[in-house]
């Protein structure tokens, strides 16, 4: 039900039964790599075109998270996906794949929360029974969309992201044992003009901010009752904005431990090509279904709240002299045995 | 609640409370021309450039919408839009403009019925007050990304539909009158292996047969329990295909009026240039939105089942060889003083 303007309250308090994570070598060899269920040790990851490769991380990953679920795919109500691709390629034909009933969505990198928070959504009103949310993005497809092929070798400032190589996939259902979903904050468009598509982290900042306080408006929480906090792509110069941003509306977020996906994923020192840090469909899925999942169900954490941001630019939006319109979707997790 | 394994059944049986359909001059001079609210003269929408005509469509058909709801968009619980183009930016720019929450979604050609399902899903389990359902597409922008610039003039097969300029919203709220959506069916991915984006009315045949057998297995319903199933923009090939298919299944459609959005906005005769008939995002939506609801107002229909069809390639898919993905989306709607 929704509580305040934007925040959805799920009674039923859904939980994660299964989930799983695929990556390529580079997330695999960054901090995170122990967390992932499968780490490729190729880019190609065994196809012949990156758009195929970004298409078999999420066969993989959705395989692999009803396997997690214990159920088979006829099981599933629905299956909510959605990827960076123009027409979301890779979500619709792994959908063929996994042949549920389909709802493709976009948001660009808020497209994890989007789903997940969908996902809970028919889960708890009844309207599914199991339903997969997923996501999946691959570095050569987004760079050969919406910059230039690798191949060319151009440079980047250091405000640039790294697209990660992913794929993160949780199966939801009201009944069942899991890390439980309590509410969700669906973002509204923030845009303050920011043009440069290599510097994502600043346009998606504020949308960030605005969904957090959102969320701390309509639920009565505020930062000190998370154990963790995480934006999903904003990486160094976005993640350093948002607090700028929450510290000036009165919001400080140092209660509590906040950190962003894109700065988890990766060692900057040692992986200096990702420069700003991680960004894509796949972060905050990967990061969210992997290491912080694992933390929730083995009760090293409470309450955690993943706040997935998306610049929602196409090339020919920004071709067009367009500025970079962002969105924010929050889910809040729980660990099992919570009495709130 | 889900009945069957992929339909939902809406307890409240969510309202439309209110409608807006905006279109471009060769869909106003069409049979259905004196149904839409507003009729653009030139195919520029009075815009620089086609996409921002498209966004302009969807903006100016989102804000009759709310004037024809009697809401402030400020009551807008949340907005759930897409559209054919890349990164879904025509329903991302309008959702910046109406500033509420927003769900981006893609199902292609059935974004309209899967927008409707969910803003129905949102509002019956009350996790929204007003939800707006939109979606836009435009002749000219569909060309230039899917095909090639109009200004080629490259010609076609006589199996080639023609996208249509037009952008239909619908507001749905639990509370409040107008006509009622009882059932939404998710369709399932359908791929036959065809390839050849000139005859998407093929391609997509099989997902609306398979959706409709799907809804009439779900809902215990027959073609006889509704006065007008319409498919969203099979036109001429593909829908004398799906009433093949669906007479081999044992669905015998000739005891009801079996129709398509894409032959109904069209004069064929008159306007010979639409080839095979009418398609796209506002295909569905523009006739659903407007000669459909009329008729659902003014008691002369009792109840439609709109089914939207939706071809899932990108140009990048079908140029690495894969077949076209397909999906439907049915969504039933009711007069408003409906016994049942």
């Amino acid at each position: 039900m929704l509580i305040g303007a934007q925040t959805w309250e799920f009674r039923s308090k859904p939980a994660i039964v299964g989930a799983a994570t695929v990556v390529g070598p580079e997330e695999g060899g960054g901090p995170l790599g122990g967390t992932f269920d499968f780490v490729y040790d190729n880019l190609e990851i065994d196809e012949k075109t990156w758009e195929k490769a970004e298409r078999k991380l999420l066969e993989h990953a959705s395989a692999l998270a009803l396997v997690n679920a214990g159920i088979a795919r006829e099981e599933l109500s629905c299956f909510v996906g959605g990827d960076l691709m123009n027409q979301i390629i890779s979500a619709t034909f792994a959908a063929r794949t996994i042949a549920a009933p389909y709802l493709g969505v976009f948001g660009a990198c808020s497209t994890s929360m989007e789903g997940l928070a969908l996902a809970a959504l028919i889960t708890d009103s009844g309207a599914g029974r199991y339903v997969m949310a997923g996501t999946a993005s691959h570095n050569c497809t987004a760079e050969k969309q919406f910059r230039y092929p690798t191949e060319y070798g151009s440079q980047k400032p250091g405000t640039a992201q790294y697209t990660i190589t992913g794929s993160g996939c949780a199966v939801v259902s009201s009944q069942g044992r899991g890390p439980r979903i309590t509410h969700a904050t669906i973002g509204r468009i923030q845009d303050l003009g920011v043009k440069d598509p290599f510097n994502m982290g600043a346009a998606m900042a504020p949308a960030a901010a605005d969904t957090l306080v959102s969320h701390f408006r309509d639920t009565g929480r505020g930062p000190e009752d998370y154990d963790l906090i995480v934006t999903g792509d904003l990486a160094s110069v976005g993640h350093a904005i948002v607090k700028d941003i929450l510290a000036k509306d009165g919001v400080p977020m140092d209660k509590t431990e906040f950190n962003d996906c894109g700065l988890m994923i990766y060692d900057r020192g040692k992986q200096p090509f990702v420069m700003a840090g991680g960004s894509g469909c796949g972060c905050s899925a990967v990061v969210a279904y992997g290491s912080i999942l694992q933390k929730l169900k083995n009760k090293e954490l409470g309450r955690v709240l993943v706040v997935a941001t998306g610049a929602l630019l196409s090339p020919l939006s920004y071709q067009q002299g367009e500025s970079i319109p962002c969105i924010a979707h929050a889910v809040a997790l729980e660990k099992e045995e919570s009495e709130s």
